[in-house]
């Protein structure tokens, strides 16, 4: 119902120099989303989840030394997910990207992982779990043009009644800057309003993206009651999504650390609720600063909102493109009747 | 529209022990509002608006050795106004509160400001701004009955297209605990959809407490556009959401941290945009253990939920209850057409 446009692909790839690929599991339901940059990009993060699950985010830090990054890692598996950042980093090492010192060439590759491992596949992997190799797969797939729904970081991915999955969106500012959202929705809580195919993230669409249902009316009288993935299981951090926000605009690491922040309101436009002590919500930025313009002090506000915006859309074409797969504990939206 | 239940005032004062106090100057359009703890609160804060002006917040950090504070101030008067917890300071050390050392009694009181010296006040007060003394007035007047909307730190509050206001909600959670939330609103941005009478927050809308309106249908196509404060004239800082969530559960420093994230929700869901790098938008959390019960981990899921679902509704209900005054800039919510 926006005025506002998309970017060509509606995707985190119209931010030119990122590209992004995937690698699935369907037996093990779960899988990895490497986003790789082609030049060294400027990057931040913000956790605002109560149970996150990092590598290599201290470094993010603007009062740190490195300031740009070679790729980011989203991917399930819980703590064992952390490996598919080896993986991302032994592939870059390969093609010769990395942060150069004294000859050795050093990927900086920050991740961060969702839990899936209670999801209906098969998790009995042996000594070593596989998401180093799914992680050197998906850098090595990493395009332009790349699959969404149940794939990648989003192929295990449920929240509180639905499949989740891998969501994307991009927004083309009227002053030219774009900025673009690549979400793994894993929540908690849920992205429907009450029991409805309705999406709370309604009025930030773009033609029909998500399906054009609007809002429901009247909203239903439940629509804020609470409808929690495993409540009866009791597994309290068996959730989480996380993301990346991204733009062609020239930030530093604190600005990018701003957008991170901004961004963060998209996952509580999108999902109710967000943020919980459950979650290990978090969301990087990255900033590749293709479009040679630093934003003005009054960019600022545009830039915060529509990166909100941006990832409340990321988030609803997440859960409307998942596809059903064999052994799956929960229906996909383009089921609901 | 939502089968939670507000408590009997539907006020921060239904946490047992929390009184609130407002000094406000009709001339100065500005003023203070003083959460006075009858017994020691823990507490904490979360920032996350960027351009915050406070006062204490460092020993709020959960690794800091004070665990809890006497009151919390939220002020007008932009930096100024952080003198408005000197006189809630002396307010409360004649009374005897305070943190006692070596026979020395010192009140622990965390403040924070917004922006309203460009609202048509007279700010031309000589050398000392009056905020110390408009603190010892709210300090004194605090009691479990208070006003809302045009008073204290809401007197000269304004929003996108509309007066702001100082506003207050409870939620009775079904395990017994109660939530409430104080918030002083000065957004950016703005709680209205569109140019329409209808709130954000409607979804979290109890009893018709801030005009049941519900959301309007269909859904304006400018709903999302943004509509900014002042922005033809440029004042990057002249916002700022400041707020407080208080419940009787038994918490911990770093559990009340928590529940202050967990309320920035509550901003995201009823302003748009929230959290600009223009806002100072903050939230402190109090935590006063008078109901003797610590949240079990499940409880965590309610609580957090809550505490953004009522500060939702309390910034409504700020908006709802602002009234005209001489001298004001924009219009107030029940003068729309």
């Amino acid at each position: 119902m926006s005025i506002l446009k998309a970017g060509p692909r509606n995707a985190l790839t119209d931010i030119a120099g990122l590209l992004v690929g995937n690698a699935s599991d369907e037996r093990l339901k779960s899988g990895v989303t490497a986003i790789v940059c082609e030049k060294p990009c400027i990057a931040a993060v913000h956790v605002m989840g109560g149970a996150p699950g990092t590598r290599e985010t201290d470094l993010l830090s603007p009062e740190n030394t490195v300031e740009t990054v070679n790729a980011i890692v989203l991917s399930g598996g819980s703590a064992f997910g952390l490996d598919a950042a080896s993986g991302v980093q032994a592939n870059l090492r390969a093609r010769g990207i990395g942060f150069e010192l004294g000859g050795q060439v050093i990927p900086i590759v920050p991740a961060a992982i969702l839990f899936d491992l209670i999801n209906g596949g098969d998790k009995d992997w042996g000594t070593y779990p596989p998401y180093r190799e799914l992680g050197f797969e998906a850098a090595q797939n990493a395009v332009t043009e790349f699959a969404t729904g149940s794939v990648g970081a989003g192929t295990g991915a449920m929240v509180a009644t639905l499949k989740g999955g891998l969501g994307t969106a991009s927004t083309r500012l009227p002053n030219g800057t774009t900025i673009a959202a690549l979400v793994a929705v894993n929540a908690v809580g849920t992205p429907l309003i009450g029991d409805s195919r309705h999406f709370w993230a309604a009025p930030f669409e773009i033609d029909s993206e998500f399906g054009g249902l609007g809002l429901p009316h009247p909203m239903p009288g439940d629509a804020t009651d609470l409808r929690i993935k495993f409540r009866e299981r009791n597994h309290p951090s068996a959730n989480t999504t996380i993301a990346v926000i991204a733009t062609d605009a020239v930030l530093t690491k604190a600005q990018a650390k701003r957008l991170a922040i901004a961004a963060h309101d998209g996952f509580a436009r999108a999902i109710w609720p967000a943020h919980t002590p459950f979650d290990g919500d978090l969301i990087f930025a990255l900033a590749t600063g293709a479009s040679g313009k630093a934003p003005a002090m009054d960019d600022w506000i545009d830039l915060g909102a529509h990166a909100a915006s941006t990832m409340a859309r990321a988030i609803a074409r997440g859960i409307h493109d998942a596809k059903p797969a064999k052994g799956d504990l929960l229906p996909v939206w383009s089921s609901l009747g």
